[in-house]
């Protein structure tokens, strides 16, 4: 039992959520890069920035269905006065007195400038009464007008959208360089059996779609009895960028996590001013990073959210913050805070206001379970007060 | 070439957007139940009601490490009147005169209603000297303050989030019956090259991609060159819930997905009042729908995430609303709109202001791909003053 350990004490100081923030995004994020083929596009992040090869549309386009002419043959056109054109044949030209049958989306015709629609014409036989007059590039998509060749298809550092997946492989891209996913491995120290009764391990299938949401690959192991010698595999074992260890963290007489960490390799940061979650602990093992989360599920939820999740997204080239929508609401009643923690409390939106669940560690896993998002209360202040403006981070 | 028949005429009425919404709120849905592990419950839809069938905690236990006692004994403790309780050793009680070691998360020893920090409690051999009182309940978590037995686990009608999945878990459920995915087919009549080159396919990674998203499983096949038939097929053949068709749904001449679906079975609406988008349909084979949508990238993206994607959340029992998250900003400049029509107008997001990315119809899937969300204009307005405050749907 060394100088650190605070079993049997307590945290003497406990370092600022911000200080382990800074540690994560001190952290050197290296991300490989990995083929995918277009239709598996969506949702990673390309590793490289991806220049459109060609212009889009690649020529002078219809961009509606109708009748392609030259323009000025068009004027003084109207149903008292109708130009007669004659409309082309299999040779798909719009020569002088003639005008061709276009669908949107085809390369206009050689002579053609506008595509007039189909009120504006009437075809007869093969003769067009034209009772319209077009200005020149009505109907016609120029080329290049999506994209010119050599533009950036896509801006890095943001998980490809449907759509511009869609784009890419409009653009003519099949295959595409994106970031390889962070695989994080998951060590569960046990959850406790209480009063006979099992409780189940809520750490596995929580952490486990938390990672995914933060395009990580999540490999889940318990650690068994011998928790020493599970972190040890765990932390030295090939096939993972980050090891995650939930449980036995906090200052009781069986919490040997920071300890074996310690002793390991290195225990950087143990006891946050943070609530709940204020037990976890960060450090590494050689060049792996290791998070030691909390064992009570709330606690473990709320320091993956504010440091772990931050290190899988940073891990895997995606932006750190927290990756939840937003929205500010007015406080419904006066939230109570300690000054020097930074606290994070459930909240429900009740006729749009922010009702908070209970004090922010009591509900445990249940009250995050009913709520619609999370406050963060800074360590700065004591609370807020009722009908303050707060700003929800929504599930 | 019956009454119906568009092509070289042009639509001569267009169906309200709130109409085909109408259509599709009014189809039938009857997802099934799958029962799922409840590590891969997250992002799925629970099938019935879940309650408890154990309290959470099922017994009092301690929230915090230290030393479990009788509150009534530590009356009157102080640094100069130390209280001196006896240790109890490992038969787990707290009797008069004894206090226990206790793990945050272990159950209450018989006896004992409080739990001193150590802080309040110097242990010396097998003596504790308590320095400071404490009163009854402090860091003890009450047999079912989470959850009692019997109490709902979770809502119906909306995805399990991970820390709810982590919920299921510590209340002992195991496996758990969840809504099926949607089948969704997806017909791609093709791409039209253009002066002699491909355009990529947009549709299928795009589309394949949205569905993901809206929770249904995807299967894209092409048409090939005889449309009627290869719709006949899709739209017969098992293994689907609804069948979406891309492409060939306008007023050209090659424009027969609409009348292939009247004959095949019904078409019940065809035309929108929406831009781009306004080639869109819907209709019916047998207890089947189907829903066709434009073959412009952007157009068949509009259509899509206002009707087929409304479609494909309600067969999964999802909340049929546009899923983006919504923001409100104020336009940077004015945005003109056609009367009766919805247009749907990409904006970027610059210094917290929506700029509109060109006119509605213009970029394509380019402008999209650069947008932050989209805008939507109602049918009912000539379009929103620059200053105007609108809600952006983000991507």
């Amino acid at each position: 039992v060394g100088p650190d350990d605070v079993r049997l004490v307590g945290f003497a100081e406990r370092a600022s959520v911000e200080r382990a923030q800074a540690w994560v995004d001190d952290w050197p994020s290296r991300p490989g890069a990995v083929e995918v083929g277009v239709g598996d596009a969506a949702g990673r992040l390309p590793a490289a920035p991806l220049l459109a090869a060609q212009s889009l549309p690649p020529a002078d386009r219809a961009c509606r269905d109708g009748y392609a002419v030259r323009s000025e043959e068009t004027a003084g056109a109207s149903a008292y006065d109708p130009l007669l054109l004659r409309l082309a044949e299999a040779a798909r030209t719009a020569g002088p007195g003639h005008a061709d049958l276009v669908a949107a989306g085809v390369a206009m015709p050689p002579g053609a400038d506008a595509v007039l629609s189909f009120d504006a014409a009437l075809a007869v036989g093969q003769t067009l009464e034209v009772i319209a007059a077009t200005a020149g590039e009505a109907g016609v998509e120029r080329a290049g007008q999506q994209l010119v060749a050599g533009a950036p298809l896509l801006g890095l550092g943001q998980a490809i959208r449907p759509h511009q997946a869609g784009l890419l492989a409009a653009a003519g891209v099949e295959r595409l360089l994106v970031l390889d996913r962070p695989r994080v491995r998951v060590l569960l120290a046990g959850a406790k059996p209480i009063a006979g009764l099992a409780v189940g391990d809520a750490h596995g299938p929580m952490l486990r779609a938390l990672i995914e949401r933060d395009g990580g690959l999540a490999e889940v192991r318990q650690a068994g009895p011998d928790l020493r010698r599970a972190l040890r595999s765990a932390a030295l074992e090939p096939g993972a960028e980050l090891l995650i260890a939930t449980g036995r963290t906090g200052t009781g007489p069986d919490d040997e996590a920071p300890l074996a960490l310690a002793e390991l390799g290195r225990l950087e940061l143990h006891g946050l001013a943070l609530r709940p979650g204020g037990s976890a602990g960060l450090g590494a093992v050689g060049d792996r990073p290791v998070l030691l989360l909390p064992g009570d599920p709330l606690a473990c939820l709320v320091a993956y959210e504010l440091l772990a999740g931050r290190l899988v997204r940073r891990l895997g080239g995606r932006a750190p913050e927290l990756p939840h929508p937003r929205r500010e609401a007015e406080l419904a009643r006066k939230l109570v805070s300690a000054v020097g923690l930074l606290e994070v409390c459930q909240v429900r939106l009740v006729e749009g206001r922010a009702v908070p669940l209970g004090v922010t560690e009591s509900g445990g896993l249940s009250a995050a379970a009913r709520a619609d998002g999370f406050v963060l209360v800074p360590a700065s202040l004591e609370g807020f007060a009722a009908g303050a403006l707060v700003t929800i981070h929504l599930y």
